[in-house]
């Protein structure tokens, strides 16, 4: 059997840099014809040049491979000049809450100071791209979050807003509410609860942020993504972490799953007989939430069972040591 | 300025076996007057002779230390005359859901099939301890197992029930419905929420069952020991891991809280000006409520500061790494 996808994006995805960049890229640039590329670097990515840099970088780790990086900008107060300038080689400005994740200590602490920037990006037609958790207790992040998002889109209702990687029956409601609002949904959020990380051994390599929720929310976004809301885009929110990071006193959070993520999203849609429904979620909703049109790569799996290594270099992936269904051809 | 303490007791310890014993056993001798010593041992400690094997190996790795290790039996079906026997050793039946947490694979799958153990029980007047946690999401376990608190305190009202380890405002409402229910807190349930694990860095060495729960919970527990609730006993639910059993794939739970116990106790009462009622917490509730006389034994505590050692032997203690305002003297 043979499932043929086109031009498969993944619109949030952390490939990092210098060598973890050479080693995970490759994943990507074999499975996706571009990605949104998230700009958290230890230094993060918030001017033209640093942009023009990364994606060079991006490109050299890809090799030869047909893959287009969607660049972000690292959210701070910008000049109308600069964003200008930047607008044709960005496809958004990634805002994160300060501290609330991996490198993002230098995220927005103060809500009421972004509206100028926010005023230009409207202007500009360059869409936002947020992370969306409060600081408040790990399971109330994202709905507690959802103030600011209505904020936001109420104010703002010309740009184009994105709340990353939501885990929740609140986010799925709240994205009904507003035209301007889309949404991306992971992997790992279509597969686990709060029970697969801390309910039975604890599985670090689970962790990530947000947390894993509830199987009642776990329920709500399958609901949504299997069901066809054309809303929501896939965003695997893969992000590598060494083991020493991850098997340690203090764990980073990430979920590295670039490597499985199309043998098993077939594998999710398959079992409940929508497969149907996997192209729009894995390309055509993010080609009209976001008005662009992707390199062409067509992507075959077939099923053809095979086993994911318990490490790729020093980073353990998703279904470590899993038997997986389905095949990239 | 001077603590002083009258026979503190520990009602609720994991001391382990073989190497692990003789790191850990010295430290509860030399804080507490006694301790109530669970039976998840690989080998479940489910017969007298199996008692008494492991009260000497105790009582050799306590040293000289003056201390009362008071035994457990592992729930399973009893026969009358084995638990008539094993009276005089024992200070209760230590009862596990199959599979909740360590070593439990041997506890109970059916809650049908243990009334007649628990006839013989209340008649000898043998306590029964319970890890009451329900197999469902991970937040909910301990709320959802009251129904099972509630059948068997009913239906055996002359028996001693003590919740062991309780984390919810659920189960401090539930503890006053019933006369025969006791139940024991752990220290550092008294200082966490989920926050604490996963809220930032994933932290596996704050990973415990039952896992820390929300700061609703958190305050209900507080102020219910700290209000100085007399059927609320201290009960560490100190679990030793090795590091390579907490740094990795799969992490086992429990909290190494033994060397540290004390002094933080006292930090918590005097921070929250209720040190009148810790020596309730730490020994007289589970003399009332056991009906015990424990040894003679006085602990005194002085505000010197120390440094938690990052590990005794090859095991990260709670606190490991911070200071400390109150030593054992």
């Amino acid at each position: 059997m043979k499932i043929e996808l086109n031009s498969p994006l993944d619109m949030h995805l952390h490939l990092r840099e210098a060598e973890m960049l050479k080693l995970v890229a490759p994943f990507s640039a074999q499975s996706f014809a571009g990605a949104v590329v998230m700009p958290n670097l230890i230094s993060p990515v918030d001017s033209l040049q640093k942009i023009k840099d990364y994606r060079n970088a991006i490109m050299t780790a890809c090799g030869k491979e047909n893959f287009e990086p969607y660049m972000t900008l690292f959210f701070r107060s910008y000049k109308r000049t600069e964003l200008a300038a930047a607008k044709e080689h960005i496809i958004g400005v990634k805002l994160y809450p300060a501290g609330i994740t991996t490198q993002s200590e230098k995220g927005v602490k103060d809500f009421d100071s972004i509206q100028e920037t926010l005023h230009i990006m409207e202007e500009l037609q360059i869409p936002l791209l947020i992370h969306g958790e409060s600081n408040g207790f790990v399971m109330e992040r994202e709905r507690e979050f959802l103030t600011v998002y209505q904020e936001i889109a109420t104010n703002f209702p010309n740009l184009h807003i994105i709340m990353e990687h939501i885990t929740t029956t609140a986010a799925i409601e709240f994205l009904e509410k507003y035209e301007n609002v889309s949404a991306t949904v992971t992997l790992h959020h279509l597969m686990l609860t709060l029970d697969d990380v801390v309910g039975d051994l604890l599985q670090p390599h689970l962790f990530c942020k947000p947390i894993a929720k509830t199987p009642a929310d776990l329920q709500a976004l399958r609901q949504a993504v299997l069901g066809g809301n054309r809303k929501i885009m896939f965003g695997s929110d893969s992000a590598p972490h060494p083991r020493h990071k991850k098997e340690c006193v203090g764990c980073a959070a990430g979920v590295f799953s670039s490597p499985v993520a199309l043998p098993l999203l077939v594998q999710i849609f398959e079992e409940e007989d929508c497969l149907d429904k996997l192209q729009a979620f894995i390309s055509d909703n993010a080609r009209e939430r976001y008005g662009i049109t992707p390199l062409e790569k067509r992507l075959t799996l077939t099923d053809t069972p095979w086993q994911v290594p318990q490490a790729y270099g020093d980073v353990r992936p998703f279904y470590a040591e899993k038997q997986l269904r389905w095949s990239i051809s």
